[in-house]
C-alpha cells in the first residue's frame, strides 16, 4: 500500500503552483499560488517550500511560469539567476533550473514557454519516479540488513532527522520514503529528531507519520547520539541535499553528529535521494557551501524568544558527513555500498 | 580577576534559603524562598535549582532546614527520602542527603538541628573551594594544551553545553568555571549549545556570560558536531553529573554527541566537576540511571507548542559518555589524563 496526501503538498495545475505553506504546519494547512520566478524563490527562502528535491521542483515551475508570461532571452535569463541562487547548498535548485533554461535555449523564442513547461513537468515526473524506486531499494537493503527476529513482537527503531518526506520531495519522499516502504514490509516504530531551529522534524516529520499510521516519538537532537549508543535504534535513515563525487553528503544540519554515533555503535546509517542531488563535478563535500541563515531562527521557537535578546549567533543549516561514515547512499539507480567515489558514479 | 554574580544564585540567610528561580531566566530574575524539605524538592523538581553541584548544596540545606523545624528522627529521615529521590542521575543530591543526615544522626536528638545545618554550611564551603580549585587546574591544563600563537590575534573557541556555571555550582561553576578561569589567562570566544529542551544554554549560559563578559554565540545542538568536525572549536568543556569508577561520565544529554565530534577532530574534551559528584560505587556508566522527564518538555519551547498535539515523545535529560572519549576529568583534587580507574581514583 502506498500512502498519499490530499492534496499533495506541491501541485502544478498547467498555469500555476500551488505549494502547501511549510512554515505554516502543523498547526495550519494553507496552500500558496505562486505565478513566477520571483514568488517561487521567496516561497524557497523562506522555507515555505523546502527539501531539496522539492525546491529543484518549485524553482523548474518558477522559471516556466516567468518564461510563459514573458518569452525572452531576458526573462529566461533573470529568472534562471533569481531561482538558483535563492538558496545554496541543495543541488537540485540549480539543477532543475538548468535543466528547464537548457530547454528553453534550444527551442527559440517562439517555443521557449512550451519547453519551458515540458522541461518542469518533466522534472517532477522524474523526481517522482525517483522517490518510488529509492524508496523500495532501500527498503529492501535495510530489510536484509536487519533480519526479523520471529520470536521478537517489537518493531524495529528507525531514526530520521529534518523532514525527508512527501513535503521534501516528490511521491513519498526520500529518506521518509525508505522508511514508508519499509513499514509496508515489517512493523516499524520511527524516532524523529527535532531539527532545530526550524523544528522540520517535530512539525513536517510528525505531521507526516501521523498521517501515514506509522509509530513514532520525538526527541530532542541532543538525546538522538545517546540512544543510539544504548541500541535504543537500530538504524538512522535521512535524506541528502547534496553529494559530492566522493559520496560525502550535505544534508540537513546534526546529520554528521547522527553519523558518527550510527558507526560507532555499529547500526547502519542510510542517506537516500534522488540521483539529481549527486554533484559529480565536486570533488569533495568541503568545498560544498554551507548556507548560514539569520540569527533570530536560533533565538526563538515557535515564536517564542529563548534567550538574551541581540545574542550573538552561529547558524549553519547544513553540514557534511564524510563518505566513510555512511553506511549506504541510495538513489533511484541503486545503492552504493561501500560509499567510494567507483559506487557513487554507479548511481549518479 | 574573578567575577561573581550579586546577588548570587543560591543564598543561605542561616535560616532560610534563597535561590534564584532558574525557570525564570533571563527574562526575570525571581528569588524564591525555601524553608523546608518539600518546597526545596519541588524547586529541584521543576528545575528552579539545578546543576548536579549546586542540588547537592540546595538539598543540603533543605535537610536542615527540615530538622529545624522539627529535630526528630522522623522527619531526619523522612525530609532525607524526600531529598535523596527527587532527581535520580547527579550523585551530590544524594551524596549531601546523606553528609547531612550522618551528621545529625551522629549528635543526637538534642543537638540534630545545629550539626545538619553546620554539615549543610560545610557542603556549600567545600563546594565553592572545589570550584576554585577545579577551575584553575582546568584552566592550566587548557592553557598548556592550547599553546598561544603570537601571530594569531583570534581567542580560541571553547564550546559548552547546558549550563555549568555559578547557575549549577557555587562560586563561578564547574565547566563555566574552568572557561572563566581561562578567559582571565588568555582571550577566549564561547560557543554555548542551547541544551534542548529545557535551553540552560540559551537560557542560562547566555546570561552568565554576557555578564562575565566573555565573547560568545548561541548555537543549536545540531550545529555542534558540524562545526568542531570543520575546525571552528579548539576545545569542548562541559560539567559532569555523575562519573563513575571507571571514569564513564554521565551529563546532560547531548554530551557524549560532542565528546564523539571532539574525539574524531582530536580537540580536548575536558569535564570538570567537584568530586563529590564521583561515585566510586559505581563501576561503570551504564548502570546510571538516567532520568526520563516529562513529553511536554519536548513538545514546547517558551510555552509554545512546536509539534502535533499528543505526540509521543522520548526524553532522556542525561546520557553517558565513556571514558575512552573523555580527554581529561577535572576535580578540586587534580586531573585525571588518560581517564582510567586509577587515574579517577586519584582524582575522586
Amino acid at each position: 500500500m502506498t500512502s498519499t496526501l490530499a492534496p499533495p503538498p506541491l501541485r502544478w495545475d498547467g498555469e500555476r503552483l500551488h505549494v502547501l505553506d511549510q512554515t505554516r504546519l502543523p498547526a495550519h494547512e494553507e496552500m500558496l499560488v505562486l505565478e513566477g520566478a520571483e514568488d517561487t524563490a521567496r516561497a524557497i527562502e523562506r522555507l515555505s517550500v523546502r527539501g531539496a528535491p522539492l525546491i529543484g521542483v518549485a524553482a523548474g515551475f518558477g522559471l516556466a511560469m516567468e518564461v510563459a508570461r514573458e518569452p525572452s532571452l531576458g526573462a529566461l535569463e533573470r529568472g534562471a539567476e533569481r531561482l538558483a541562487t535563492c538558496r545554496p547548498t541543495a543541488r537540485n535548485l540549480a539543477w532543475a533550473v538548468e535543466r528547464v533554461r537548457a530547454a528553453a535555449l534550444a527551442a527559440g523564442p517562439v517555443r521557449m514557454a512550451a519547453a519551458a513547461r515540458a522541461a518542469a513537468e518533466a522534472i517532477q515526473r522524474d523526481d517522482e519516479a525517483a522517490s518510488a524506486a529509492l524508496a523500495d531499494h532501500g527498503a529492501a537493503l535495510l530489510e536484509a540488513a536487519l533480519p526479523r527476529d520471529p520470536a521478537a513482537a517489537d518493531p524495529i527503531t528507525i531514526l530520521t532527522h529534518c523532514n525527508s518526506g512527501c513535503l521534501a520531495a516528490s511521491g513519498r519522499g526520500t529518506g521518509l520514503g525508505v522508511i514508508a516502504a519499509l513499514a509496508d514490509r515489517r512493523p516499524v516504530r520511527v524516532l524523529a529528531c527535532e531539527a532545530r531551529p526550524l523544528l522540520q522534524g517535530a512539525r513536517l516529520t510528525v505531521w507526516e507519520l501521523k498521517r501515514l499510521g506509522i509509530e513514532h516519538a520525538l526527541a530532542v537532537d541532543a538525546a538522538a547520539a545517546g540512544l543510539i549508543r544504548t541500541g535504543q535504534v537500530d538504524a538512522v535513515v535521512t535524506g541528502f541535499d547534496r553529494v559530492a563525487a566522493n559520496g560525502d553528503v550535505a544534508n540537513k544540519v546534526g546529520t554528521y553528529g547522527l553519523a558518527l554515533a550510527a558507526h560507532a555503535a555499529g547500526i547502519p546509517f542510510v542517506a537516500a535521494g534522488p540521483s539529481s542531488s549527486i554533484d559529480r563535478a565536486l570533488p569533495a563535500g568541503d568545498v560544498i557551501e554551507i548556507e548560514e541563515r539569520g540569527p533570530e531562527e536560533v533565538r526563538t521557537a515557535g515564536g517564542a524568544l529563548l534567550t538574551v535578546p541581540g545574542t550573538a549567533v552561529r547558524n549553519p543549516a547544513f553540514d557534511v558527513t564524510p563518505a566513510a561514515l555512511v553506511w549506504a547512499l541510495v538513489t533511484e539507480r541503486g545503492v552504493a555500498r561501500p560509499v567510494d567515489p567507483a559506487a557513487v558514479a554507479a548511481v549518479a
